[in-house]
C-alpha cells in the first residue's frame, strides 16, 4: 500500500471509532473551532458552551443584584471547600479533604510547608528531579526557607532512594504524571513505600485529575495538589486544589494563615485560631468569577467517571502508537510515552528535533499539539474532546511535515513565547 | 422644625449636590439596583454595566476560538504586568513596579518575606495593632518563619516606636485606612520616620486604592499590597495588587518563587533564576477571567483622577457628619471616624450598640451598610457609586430604625455568616 491508502484506512477505522463512542457526545458540550483538532487540552481545556452564559448569570444575576449579600445569598463563600468537594470526587477523596483557590505554585508552597511541618525532626525532602519546574522551583525555596534538605530524585528510583534515605525523609513529593514524558507514577506504590519508613507524601496531580482514575483516601495520601485548568477544563489560571486527607487535619499548622482559614473569619480576632477541618487551608478571598467557571465545567463529572474517560484515553494512545508506527517509522521522530497503558498519563511525547518549528507549521494546519522546548511535541489526549479522527490527522500531519521539511520554511523560524 | 421637615431639607439639599456632581455621569458605567443605597463598595464594589460582556468576549472570542494560543494571541500573559501598570496610576507608581495576582493574603505574605529578607540582619517587623486579622495573622506566620519579632503598636505610635526601636526593625507594617475606624495613616510620614531608621516600610493600601490620591514613588515607599475588589470594582475576590519599588526588585530575593517569576518561563529550566524587575514578584497562572474583569473595571480610572474622587469622598463624609449630627444627636449612637479630613479614608463608622440587627434592619430598608461585630457599622463612601441621596437616606434609616427599635424585632436576630 502506498502511503495515501494507508491513511485513508487509518482515516476509515477511526471514523468507525468516533461513531461507537458513547463519549462522543459530551463533546458537544465544549467549543473547539470548527477545523480544529485539539490535542492540548492537558494544557489549556476548552470552555463549556454554556460557560460565557453562566457568567453572566453570575454577574448579572448574583453579583449586580445581591452585591456584598451575594457572598451569602448565593452562598459564594462556601465555594472553596464545595468546589473542593466536587473535585474530590474525581480524586476518590471523601468529603471535607479538598479545597479550591490560588493558584498552583502558592498550594504547592501550602502543602509543601503544612507537610514539612507535620514530619518535623526530619531533614529531608526526597523531590522527583523530573518535576515540573515550579515544583522544583518551590521545593527548593521551601527546604532552605525551613532548614531542611531537598533530594532530587527520578520518579524511578523513588523507592530506592526511601530504602536508603528513609529515616530523614519528612516528604516525598512527586509528579503523579511527567509533564514531560507523560509517563505515569505508581502513587500508591510510592505512597506505600513513604509510609513504611515514616514518610508523608504530596503529590502534584496535575497532569492526572479529570483523566485518571484516583483513589487518594484508598491509597492513604496525605497532601495533593493540582490545576484545574487541563483535563478539568476550568478556564486558564482556573483556582488551584489542595487534599490534605482528614487524618493531618487537626495536627497541621500552615504557614499561609490567611484570615478565610480562621475558625471564626467575621470575628475579627486579632489572634489566628485555625479553622476545624479543610476550611484551616483556606488562605485569602477566592477569585470568585474563576472559581465559578470552574465549578460550573466540573457538572460533566457528574456524567461520567474516571474510568471510562481514562479507558477512552488509552484508546487513543493506542491508536496514535499504531498511526505513528504505520507513518513515522522512517522519520527522524520517536516516542517518548511509555507503551505500557499501566505507565502512562494522558499526553503521548513525541521526540523531534527542531520541535518548535513542527509545532508550528501543525498549528498552521488545525492541529494544536504543545511544545516543550528543545525537542519534545506533546499531544494530549484529553478524552472528553479529542476524537481518533483528530488522532489520525495530527500524525498524518506531523509525518507529512516531517517527510517534505515543511517545517524549515521561514515562517515557522520566528519566537514567540514558547519557541 | 420637626424631624420630618428637617429630612426633607437634606433631602433638597442632597438632589441639590447631585444634580450638580459632575461624577454623577460615571456612576451609570456600574449596575446598582432601583432602589438601593450602597453603601458597601468599601467590601466589594459593583459590576460595571459592561462586565458580563467583557466576560462573554472573553470567552466566547478569546479562549474558545484560540485556546491555548489565546495566551499570546491575546496577551493573557502579560495581563499580570499590564493590570498592574494601569494599577500604578492610579498608586502615583511609574511603570514596571505593580504585577496582580493570587489573594491579598498572599500577596501581604510575598511583600512581607521579601521585605524582611531585604532587611536581613533586623529583627523586628513593627506591625500596626489594628491592621485588618489577615495582615496580623500573616506578619505573625512570617516573623515565626524567620525567627524575627513581631511588635504591635497602634498606627499613631508607629513615630513613637521607631524612635526607641528603629535600629531593630526590618519592616514596619501597617494598613493605609484602619479598616475599623475608617483613620487615614500619615503614609509619608511614616514612610519617612521608618527610612530615618534604617527601616523599610510596606503599606497594605486595600481600603485606599482607587480612592485616596497616592504618590508611592514620591514618598518612597518600599512595598505596598491591597485589593481590588473594593474602590477599583474588580469583582468578588478580584486579584490582588503588589507594588515593589524600582529601588529593590533586583536585590529582592522572593520566597513565592514560581515559574511564572523565573527569567525564561518556558526554558523549563531546573533552577530557579529569578527575573529582572517586577516579573520577578509573579508567582502562579493568574485566573485570568478575574484578572480580566479587573481590567475591564479600571478602565474608568482613566476618566478622573483620584484627586477628584478623594475630594467628592469628603464631601460626602462631611454631609454624612451634617445630617447625622441633625438626625442622631439624641440616639446611642457615635460616629468614630475622625472628623479631620486629613486623617480618614473612604467609610465612615458609626458605633452602634447591637449593630448586626440594626445593619439587618437598614438592609431591608435598602440600605446595604457594613458590620463589623459587635457594635461597628461601617458606611462606604465610594465616590463612584453613592450619592448624596443616599447618604442621607441611610443616616435617615439609621435614625428611624434607632429611634423606634424597629432592629429589635425577632426577624432581624438570625445569625448568618457575619452577624
Amino acid at each position: 500500500m502506498d502511503r495515501s491508502d494507508v491513511v485513508a484506512e487509518l482515516e476509515k477505522l477511526a471514523r468507525d471509532r468516533d461513531s461507537r463512542d458513547e463519549l462522543a457526545e459530551l463533546r458537544n458540550r465544549f467549543t473547539i473551532p470548527d477545523g480544529v483538532s485539539y490535542l492540548d487540552g492537558n494544557s489549556l481545556g476548552p470552555p463549556c458552551r454554556t460557560t460565557s452564559a453562566a457568567l453572566t448569570e453570575l454577574v448579572d444575576r448574583q453579583w449586580a443584584p445581591a452585591l456584598i449579600e451575594a457572598w451569602e445569598r448565593h452562598d459564594w463563600w462556601s465555594a472553596p471547600r464545595r468546589v473542593g468537594d466536587r473535585i474530590g470526587r474525581v480524586l476518590g477523596a471523601a468529603e471535607g479533604q479538598v479545597v479550591v483557590g490560588e493558584s498552583t505554585s502558592v498550594q504547592i508552597f501550602n502543602a509543601l510547608t503544612t507537610g514539612c511541618r507535620l514530619a518535623a525532626g526530619r531533614e529531608v525532602v526526597l523531590v522527583d528531579a523530573d518535576h515540573f519546574p515550579t515544583d522544583l522551583y518551590l521545593s527548593r525555596s521551601v527546604t532552605r526557607l525551613l532548614g531542611l534538605r531537598p533530594l532530587r530524585v527520578p520518579m524511578g528510583d523513588a523507592v530506592g532512594a526511601l530504602d536508603e534515605h528513609g529515616d530523614e525523609v519528612a516528604v516525598v513529593f512527586c509528579s503523579a504524571v511527567d509533564f514531560r514524558t507523560g509517563e505515569l507514577a505508581d502513587i500508591p506504590g510510592v505512597t506505600e513505600a513513604a509510609h513504611r519508613r515514616g514518610a508523608l507524601v504530596l503529590w502534584d496531580l496535575s497532569h492526572a485529575a479529570g483523566l485518571v482514575p484516583l483513589e487518594l483516601d484508598t491509597w492513604q495520601v496525605d497532601l495533593a495538589v493540582g490545576c484545574t485548568y487541563k483535563f478539568l477544563n476550568g478556564g486558564p489560571g482556573a483556582p488551584a486544589f489542595l487534599y490534605v486527607s482528614h487524618r493531618h487535619q487537626d495536627s497541621a499548622d500552615p504557614v499561609l494563615t490567611g484570615w478565610h482559614g480562621h475558625r471564626a473569619p467575621f470575628g475579627m480576632d486579632p489572634e489566628y485560631q485555625p479553622a476545624e477541618g479543610i476550611d484551616r487551608f483556606r488562605i485569602g478571598t477566592p477569585q470568585v468569577l474563576s472559581m465559578l467557571a470552574l465549578e460550573h465545567a466540573l457538572a460533566v463529572f457528574d456524567e461520567v467517571t474516571t474510568v471510562r474517560l481514562w479507558e477512552k484515553c488509552g484508546e487513543l494512545a493506542d491508536f496514535f502508537r499504531h498511526c505513528f508506527a504505520q507513518l513515522c517509522g522512517d522519520l527522524d521522530l520517536t516516542i517518548v510515552t511509555p507503551a505500557d497503558p499501566a505507565r502512562r498519563g494522558g499526553h503521548i511525547t513525541v521526540h523531534a528535533p527542531e520541535a518548535a518549528r513542527r509545532w508550528k507549521a501543525l498549528a498552521e494546519r488545525g492541529v494544536l499539539g504543545d511544545l516543550r522546548n528543545p525537542d519534545m511535541l506533546r499531544f494530549g489526549l484529553s478524552p472528553l474532546v479529542v476524537r481518533f479522527s483528530d488522532v489520525v490527522r495530527a500524525v498524518t500531519e506531523l509525518a507529512d511535515i516531517s517527510r517534505t521539511g515543511a517545517h524549515l520554511d521561514d515562517r515557522f523560524g520566528g519566537s514567540g513565547l514558547m519557541g
